[in-house]
Parts: structure tokens; C-alpha cells; sequence
């Protein structure tokens, strides 16, 4: 078996967990690590390169970029540039559309793919949500996250003055409302009441139910679990009241770098361009043939 | 907007239901309906031919055959031939492979496409199973039916001497296992005891928890709702106990219809060739435009 030569860019929580994913799959040798500065290895296994820039990894089929969102549309193009496949995590819903469309561009350009917004939301989710529309075309769903912790909203918090430290989770309530609990530490001569009143005027927090509570160490209520539960109520052909439940609870960093790794599999087999999670067959992310799946899964 | 036509061979539940699904999508005409008997039209709308053969009906562009499992190969095979698209919610799990090589290469001596084992289990099922087992490689996926009328185990009661109507329940008792609720009407002169050795003792049943109980009318218990409780528990990456559910409470025929509905959508999306779901996008399965849906669902 011909493997593939999978780098990973970036060496976050989530480039991390797309390593360990990458050495979990037998079908994938890793190229190796390229981050910003390649004289920290920590422990990344001696035999793996880490370079400052993916050019210096010889032959790579594809980059897994496990870098911040907005610095995926760069990256990727600069990598679809090379004719190397990119994946990535871009996970601000509202943005999807136009990237797709800026990548598709450029892969085709250097008969290159890339598969986008590729985590569990937007990601995995998206491929069920898209299943339910699909057999019950009529009808509501509900995405429901957490308890976990949301980055977005701990970014917002920390960005308010008189925080030292913070962590906001969500907390689902039901049909897709959430409930924010946001933990700070304060700095010193700072009121809680005041810090509180300043998170839950942010444009993050306004239209939630937003809690806040200090705590001495917000490291100790650190914890990489997250979660879902997606429901959709709908109508097959002309029958109501059908019902569907897709529930996970998972470590988040460790379910995105295995979603980044299976479609870093399947960006192996499409057609030049961009695409999404719910563009590609599912049975494109698993290894090997697939006479073998067929009779497993279907 | 081009219409797409589609005949429904076969006008049992499964036919009604995916008449009715098919009313309901914009994006399809009715073509017509073949069955056996074409003058038997029961509440069929006056507007749609009801013939005995498809090449009564003009241009079709895809036929949802909704016929027993085990007439679906001759039939498929007869209307590719025609050029037209075939999807089938074919049952037997084990042959899904033969089935699948066998009409590939008739599609594609005849430039056409053929989904198959498109209901839900196989069908939407069996994404569910495929996503989660790309997400988390390493693990268990039990799938729970029920509880729900099992087709195959009422047939088989029915064969046994002495049985004058019957019903099989699928009942769930967790990891896969599932317990048997046997209603009978029994033949006069026929003794429960006897009966229900016979069945316990018979294939389908032998190796599950069965119970038989005799009753008056099998037809008061009639009731198509049914259901699944599929879970993993497995590996992402390094990471151990990812905790995955999908559940869902259906009227079956109507979802099975509606399945067909979408996947005779996606046959006019694919390349020449036979499918099983897990092999097409998710996206294909839903009308209209890709962008619009990538904006909503991802």
C-alpha cells in the first residue's frame, strides 16, 4: 500500500491531536510538523521533522492546517500554490460560502483539492444535519452544543479589562438556546460586579442567559470534553411527526484532528477543487478499498 | 426548473409512500405508477397513469422500485437496460455487494444510474454507521431496531402450520440483541404449546429470546412505526470513550419512501454505475442548488 505524506501545519491542541490521529492511521506516513518555530519539538517523536515552512518536507500529499481560522484562507492558498491538498477546521459558519469559493478557484487552478470546515461543527454535524433535511424535508432542527467549552466566547472574555484569566462554557437548554457560564479570574483592584456587567454587554454575550463567577485558578476547571445533541422533528412524504436524535459526547480536540484526518483521505480521491464535508461520499473517509466497507456498513 | 419524472414500480406501502413523497418534492414529476393489475387504482390521483408496464409512460427519467426485495435484481436490470435510473431499497444485507457489481456494469453498458439498499436500515443507517466509524476507527457500533414490525420474521411465522395471520415485533434489549414478541391468530384446532415450538425452533427465531402469544385479531396490533437506537463507543486518535447515538421514531414506510425520493434525486447526480448511499455526497440528496444548502446546513 502506497501511503500518504501528510503534513501538519500548526502544533495547537488540535495540530496535537491530528498527529496522534495521523500515526493511529495506517495508510498515512507523516511528512512532518511545520510550525512557526521549529526548534520547539516538545515531544513530538524524534524521527518527524518539524520545519518552519512546508517546502523543506520533500514530497506531501496533503496539509492538515491546524492553524487559528483566520489564518486558513492564506495558508491554504499558499499550499493549493504548491499543488498540495489542504484541510482544514475553518469553523466560522457564516464565512464558509465565500472560502469555498476563493479555494475551489485556486485548487482547480493547481489541480490541487481542498476540504474545508472540516471539524465536528461545522463538520461532522453538517453531514447529519444534511441526512435529516434530507428524509424528513419538512420540519425544525435544533443544534444544541456543550456542556464544553466555547473558544470564541473564552476569547471575548478575555478580552475585557480587569481579566486575568477566563473560561466560558456553553451549556445547552433545549431548541437550540444556550446558557453561557463564564469563569475569571480578575486581576487585582477589579470588581466582579463591574467585569460581569462588561461581559454581558459583549456583543458575544448580549442575547444569552450569561452567568459570571469568579474562581482562583481558571486552569483547574480545565477540560477538553464538549458535546452535542442534534434533533430534528420533521415530515417524511406526508407523514408528521417524525423524529431523529444525534447525540455525542466527546474530547473535542481529539474528534476534530480525526475528522482532519479522514479528509485528508478523501481529499485523496475527489476531482480537482473545493469542497465540504457534506459534498464528499462518506465511505470516502475510511481507509482502503471499498468493496470491504460496503459489506461491513451498509 | 426541469422537473425530473419518476415512475413508482410497485404500488404496496412502500409504493404509497413514496407516491407521496414524490407529490411532495418540487423538483419531481409523477410519471406514472406500474403494477401488476393497472386497473386497480385505488386512491391513486386520477391524473397519474397506472400502467403494467413501463414503457407505457413516456420518458422516465428514474424508477423507484418499490417491489419485494427479491424481485428488484430482474427489474432493475430490465429498466437500466431502457436507459433509465433505478433505486431500490434492497434488504438482504449480505447480497448488497452482488447486487451491487451485478447491476454496476448493466448502468453502465447503458449510460444510466442505479442507487440501492436506500430505505433506512440499509440506507440513512448506514451513513450514520460509516460517518462514526471514520470519526472514532477503533470501537464497537451496536444497532438497535425497534420496537417495530420485522417484516422478514412475520413472513416466516406465517409459513408455520397452523398460523392463520401473525406478527413480528423486534424489541431492543441493548448491544445489538434483540428480543421477539410473536402475536398470532391461530387456524382452529392448532394448540398455542405446539405453534409456538415451531417457531422458537425455526431460523429466524432460534437463536433469539422469543415469546409467542396468541390473539384475536392481528390486525387491531397493526402499527408502522418503528425505530433505531444505533451507538459507538470507540477511539479518535489517541483518545479513548467517544461517546456516539443516533436515534430515531418512524413511521417506517414513510421514511422509506421518502428515502427513495431523495436518492432517485442524487441518481441524476451521479456518473454512470451503481451505488450504495454511503458511496454519493449527502448533498445530492437534497433539490435545488449546492450553494444555498452549504450556506444553511454546514
Amino acid at each position: 500500500m502506497t501511503k500518504t505524506r501528510a503534513a501538519v501545519v500548526g502544533y495547537g491542541n488540535i495540530g496535537k491531536a491530528a498527529l496522534e490521529a495521523l500515526l493511529a492511521a495506517e495508510d498515512f506516513e507523516v511528512a512532518g510538523i511545520v510550525r512557526r518555530n521549529p526548534s520547539e519539538r516538545e515531544n513530538i517523536p524524534s524521527e518527524i521533522p518539524v520545519v518552519a515552512n512546508i517546502s523543506e518536507l520533500g514530497k506531501v500529499d496533503v496539509a492538515i492546517l491546524a492553524s487559528p481560522t483566520r489564518s486558513i484562507e492564506r495558508q491554504a492558498k499558499e499550499i493549493l500554490a504548491l499543488g498540495i491538498n489542504t484541510v482544514d477546521s475553518f469553523d466560522i459558519h457564516g464565512q464558509i460560502p465565500a472560502l469555498r469559493t476563493s479555494l475551489d478557484a485556486v485548487a482547480k487552478t493547481h489541480n490541487a483539492v481542498s476540504i474545508i470546515s472540516a471539524g465536528w461543527d461545522p463538520g461532522s454535524d453538517s453531514v447529519v444535519r444534511t441526512l435529516l433535511e434530507a428524509i424528513a424535508p419538512k420540519g425544525i432542527t435544533y443544534t444544541n452544543f456543550g456542556p464544553g467549552r466555547s473558544m470564541g466566547h473564552t476569547v471575548a472574555v478575555k478580552a475585557i479589562e480587569g481579566v486575568k484569566d477566563a473560561l466560558s462554557m456553553t451549556i445547552p437548554v433545549g431548541t437550540g438556546i444556550h446558557r453561557r457560564m463564564v469563569y475569571v479570574e480578575l486581576l487585582p483592584g477589579y470588581e466582579l460586579d463591574k467585569v460581569a456587567a462588561a461581559i454581558k454587554a459583549d456583543p458575544y454575550f448580549a442575547s444569552d442567559e450569561t452567568h459570571v463567577i469568579a474562581v482562583d485558578s481558571v486552569d483547574a476547571l480545565n477540560d477538553v470534553g464538549h458535546g452535542v445533541n442534534l434533533v430534528r422533528k420533521g415530515v417524511s412524504g406526508s407523514t408528521h411527526n417524525q423524529m431523529f436524535e444525534f447525540d455525542m459526547k466527546i474530547n473535542n480536540p481529539s474528534l476534530t484532528g480525526q475528522v482532519l484526518v479522514c479528509v485528508a483521505r478523501a481529499a485523496m480521491r475527489q476531482q480537482p477543487g473545493c469542497y465540504t464535508m457534506i459534498e464528499i461520499p462518506v465511505i470516502d473517509l475510511l481507509p482502503g478499498e471499498r468493496d470491504k466497507w460496503i459489506s461491513h456498513l451498509v
